[in-house]
């Protein structure tokens, strides 16, 4: 069986693959240098690991399980899986993110709410004002927080708010695990909340789904985060909204342009935090990553049920 | 009866406290601005609510119930309470600041561990850098946190830090609601930590307790905060420890000197943020107090006990 790893490495990343592939075959190719020969060593693949390219999957035959390094599976999704799905297991990395993204939105919105933002830039400056600021900070006890979208991320969101104090509201359209399912019961809780964060997936239903008469909704003293798929927010609108100073601030680990082009808009928007997706990194997430593929290898190899095996009817 | 109030007001607050006095007489007198009459106007008092100096009450012959609108009682802690003490009662503001305090500290540890600072840097030049950013963040999951005191401020970071997945060891040398009371045991817990959180009154045996060899034994990646006095860690050796990159980061709400002068070595440490004795701070704290005072004056005209009584034996 040969094992086909489409990841970045270092010498430890790539000394725990080779003991973790044992006895079987592991090419091992670094996405930013691809050479000649890789697709050609992954069409003998039975096992993958990595981001590989939706055409080698589509072209391929001795694929049989694929793991992908992501929780996003859009490249993927116009491939014929009614013929593929019946050889190829696709499993992702759902849940994966959902801890440091959770700790980066509660880091982002917490720093908005205590004035750490103005703190750190008065401290440029070497100017303390101490009174003027005290009087301007929130607490997320007693705040009121609209959560979109109840998967994983959304969950851990939601023990952690609690955990504060605040009051949560969960929206999902899927219905389960959520306070509110529909858009008219959305509409009636913008104008309610202190905090919406968004952390949905890119699909027809979400799209948009904080259009400029939603955004328009929300109190001026309103923060919102996004660290789901941009799509879900009219970023235009959304700059028009900060600018205008009609809502209180923004936490956007996601952008319709990434990298973000220097002269953006949003680079300048007063009280906007932007984390240039970096919210689901820590320092080990390579590590953690393979330490997914180890179980599920595990279980591949023992004839066992994988972990996260993506759906693709469902989308996700 | 003569209520008298030693506090800034504006027109809401002096609105509610002429409420809250009913028929009984209030004079309202602005600390930052106190006129000749001050003093002769307090000394008519039986009830005075904010930090009226303590000269004042040493001569007081009418008081009989002194609210602060603190928690700290250093000011008073000269008097002679044992003569005093038989005529009035002193409450002051006893977990007022717990949770606004705890939300600081938790804002301030997530932003270095989240990158938060340095993304806000990055954006004042528009520059993405992502991915160097996400190969250095952190997570509280997994974080091991110890808190220096058991006091209110300790208990409600106890419960945040533990919603988010760390492990946390409480020091106290009071010996109640902590994991470890002597030095010997904080000396064996220094070098196993990631997060160390002082939130200590200033007494002889807190004084200094985090000093040169204590710091010394901290992890290169340890991140120090302190939100009690700042008189329980070595502010010299703290600032070598920053300038030599032998600890981390810190978070300091207190400095031996506040306001901190525009030459201070802290200003331009790297990895600090200062937050100005902000921590305890909230938009509605006047009123909040109010609400404290409310409470304690319900008491006092039905004759029931009051609450947070200071004791001055135990001296806080």
């Amino acid at each position: 069986m040969l094992v086909f790893v489409y990841l970045p490495t270092n010498r430890d990343t790539r000394q725990r693959l080779m003991d973790l592939a044992g006895q079987h075959e592991l090419v091992i190719c670094d996405p930013s240098h691809p050479d000649r020969e890789a697709e050609s060593q992954f069409q003998r693949a039975e096992v993958a690991f990595g981001g590989v390219p939706a055409t080698w999957v589509a072209r391929s035959a001795e694929l049989r399980w694929l793991q992908l390094d992501s929780v996003g599976v859009e490249p993927y999704l116009p491939l014929d899986w009614e013929s593929l799905g019946a050889r190829i297991t696709c499993t992702n990395l759902h849940g994966f993110f959902a801890t440091p993204v959770a700790e980066t939105v509660l880091a982002g919105v917490l720093a908005l709410y205590r004035g750490v933002l103005i703190l750190h830039d008065l401290q440029q400056h070497a100017h303390w004002l101490k009174n003027d600021i005290r009087a301007k900070l929130r607490t997320l006890e007693g705040a009121s927080v609209l959560l979109l979208g109840a998967g994983s991320i959304g969950r851990r969101l939601r023990e952690l708010f609690a955990a504060f104090g605040a009051q949560v509201i969960t929206f999902d359209r899927a219905g389960s695990g959520c306070d509110i399912s529909s858009t008219t019961e959305l509409d009636a809780a913008l104008p309610q909340v202190d905090i919406v964060v968004a952390a949905l997936p890119d699909t027809p239903a979400t799209r948009n789904l904080m259009n400029s008469e939603r955004l328009s909704r929300l109190r001026e003293s309103a923060v919102i985060v996004n660290v789901g798929r941009s799509g879900v927010i009219d970023e235009t609108a959304l700059i028009d909204a900060l600018q205008a100073s009609r809502i209180a601030g923004a936490l956007l680990d996601v952008t319709s342009m990434e990298p973000l082009p220097p002269d953006h808009p949003l680079w300048s928007c007063g009280n906007v935090l932007l984390t240039q997706h970096t919210a689901g990194g820590t320092h080990d997430e390579m590590d953690r990553k393979i330490s997914v593929f180890a179980e599920n290898l595990r279980r591949y190899l023992s004839g066992e049920p994988l972990q996260h095996v993506v759906d693709w009817r469902q989308g996700y």
